[in-house]
């Protein structure tokens, strides 16, 4: 190995400085969020990039075309992802690489993709240096979400629900309006639109007819909205709100929920906002299918049988459901508490 | 007046440090936390005191105590209480403050008890200056417990749950062991032994035969022992582990839940922390008999019917029980949300 190779600590810094770079890119998308560095053999930063979404160049790409030709002779690459291997609406990373003359290719992780994989294969063929591995645990934790629909040919699923501090959602009339104050709802918006897909019962849409809407502050709507997705096997009312929505919306008819997201992901839907109502939430949380939880909680008692959670199928303790709390984040008088499915979902 | 007297901002001053004092007292107990400092018309700290639990002397004589015959004369009293004017287990303060030629007296709270109170009209009457209201909120917030208790004429009231993020206190087959971790269950027996009694329902101590004693990390008992109260209609075995509790117990074989408090205050009880079981719990809260609420929540679901509480009688949203939290604390992976009754307790 060359000793004028730029020295790990270089690399390392080159590798969060792609990974600053990635997250520039959306985090909604059929896409995996991807950052690259071009650097020169002293560390040299000399191109960067990032893919911004389906049908743009790949973070790769986009740092490439930053030289004139020829320019790249003799690089380092440092890119958070595998470099793809395979022809989808660009071309493949690994051959541009190539093409470019680029020395050495550093990538963090690798693309689980059945056809986009192998970019690592192909450099090393060619006569590329390649390493990978750099900051692992930081991109993997980054691409959670990404990674684990990859894997699991389904959608990340995250399921939200707002109760009291004794885990009711509505009072026993069914009233819950509002049990969280405006800044929780505001988050739930934001949180809307980070997702693909927003995803109801019927139950939900025939109790409280909701617009499914990611709405801004003053109620404008957010530039980006998720799909809504209606489980169960009642109709959509001819006049619910959810037919004025603006990406209007999918009705299952369904309470096959694994089917459901298998057909999300083959739609290109790679994250899932699950707002309710309880025997949905209770359903996925079953059948495995949940992997974050966000668990707005109200400075509140209400008790009663509207809990906010239904039946999960724990019968004794030791089948309980463990989580990891992410983060706790005060919201007005109300908590966001973030919490992941333990054990599972790739880190 | 004359301008000799201390500067309010020494005033002040001296009644924090009177409140630093009174935190030395203990938080169980008929007697309330009192702090005191006798002060030069320079600001200057000449003597101070604080009660140390019924049958010891009060503030106001510990720090005069401190002094030679005649040495507080012409001295100002800072004292978080109103100095009493009864003759219980020692006499009245005020007439000690007069006795010692003490030429001004400033308290923060005034003493709302039958028997006690009026302590400042008699410093009044034998001409001595007095002030009142010096950081009142802050010392009437120290002592919230006890001029609840005095008020109302019953203990003041701690609701301590431990649930899954979900509002479940057990799996469906009642198991629970242990939903919360090592450094939550060593907070409820601190808990535990800051209150003057701990409360449970016949369903508890039926269904886990808890021996409630307060422990320490090894296991030993804590040096205070609340008193433990059942309260239901059932009869304790005669094999249950309560009945070799250092303190023995108050078998009450009563659910009139107001009856019993009040029958505890007159037991010179002024604190219960309450540890269930839910209906209990659930029973106190509609008769609005809880005060404070000390929630564990560990991260974890559960789902099913054991939930933490059952009805608290909120039939609509409106008829909600809005709480406010005064502090969240993680301890291990659990979290300790402390809230309060809001609007009826005083602060
Ligand atoms: N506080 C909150 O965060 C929150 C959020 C949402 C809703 N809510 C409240 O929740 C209430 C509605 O509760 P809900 O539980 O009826 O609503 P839901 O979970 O939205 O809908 C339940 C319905 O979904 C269908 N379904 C789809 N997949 C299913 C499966 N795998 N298993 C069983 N059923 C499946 C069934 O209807 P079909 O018969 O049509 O198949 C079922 O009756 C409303 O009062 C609403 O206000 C509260
Ligand atoms: N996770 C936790 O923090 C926690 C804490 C404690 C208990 N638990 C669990 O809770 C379960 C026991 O639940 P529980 O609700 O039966 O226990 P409970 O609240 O301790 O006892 C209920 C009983 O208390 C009596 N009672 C007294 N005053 C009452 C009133 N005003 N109204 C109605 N009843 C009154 C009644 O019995 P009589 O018929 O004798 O009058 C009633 O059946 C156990 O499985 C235990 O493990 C969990």
């Amino acid at each position: 190995m060359s000793t004028t190779t730029p020295a790990p600590a270089r690399v390392e810094h080159a590798m969060r400085h792609a990974l600053s770079l990635a997250a520039h890119g959306p985090v909604t998308g059929v896409n995996p969020r991807v950052g690259c560095v071009l650097m020169d053999d002293e560390g040299g930063v000399v191109a960067e990039g990032w893919h911004r979404g389906a049908g743009t160049p790949h973070a790769e790409i986009d740092a490439l075309s930053k030289l004139a030709p020829g320019a790249a002779h003799g690089l380092t690459a440092v890119v958070t992802l595998e470099p793809c291997n395979h022809h989808g609406r660009t071309g493949p990373c690994s051959e541009a690489l190539i093409d470019a003359g680029v020395a050495r290719v550093v990538y963090s992780v690798s693309d689980p993709g059945e056809h986009s994989s192998g970019g690592g294969a192909r450099l090393r063929a060619a006569g590329v240096e390649v390493d990978e591995g750099v900051l692992r645990d930081e991109v993997s934790a980054f691409l959670r979400r990404w990674l684990l629909a990859e894997e699991l040919k389904r959608p990340f699923v995250t399921v939200k629900w707002a109760s009291s501090l004794d885990g009711r959602a509505a009072a026993a009339d069914g009233t819950s309006k509002w049990i969280t104050g405006a800044a929780a709802r505001q988050h739930v918006h934001e949180q809307r639109a980070a997702h693909d897909a927003i995803l109801v019962g019927t139950g939900t849409v025939l109790a409280d007819d909701p617009s499914l809407t990611a709405r801004g502050d003053a109620g404008e709507l957010l530039p980006f909205q998720p799909l809504p997705v209606v489980v169960g096997s009642r109709p959509v009312p001819a006049d619910a709100a959810l037919r004025r929505h603006p990406r209007g919306f999918v009705e299952t008819g369904s309470r096959d929920l694994a089917a459901v997201l298998a057909d999300l992901y083959d739609r290109e839907i790679r994250s899932v906002f699950v707002e309710g109502g309880p025997t949905v939430a209770s359903e996925l949380i079953r059948a495995g299918l949940a992997d974050d939880f966000l668990i707005y909680l109200a400075p509140t008692l209400l008790g009663g049988p509207r809990t906010a959670l239904g039946d999960l199928g724990v019968g004794t303790i030791s089948d309980q459901r463990p989580l990891h709390i992410d983060s706790i984040t005060p919201l007005g008088d109300d908590l966001a508490i973030l919490a992941r499915t333990q054990s599972r979902s790739p880190e």
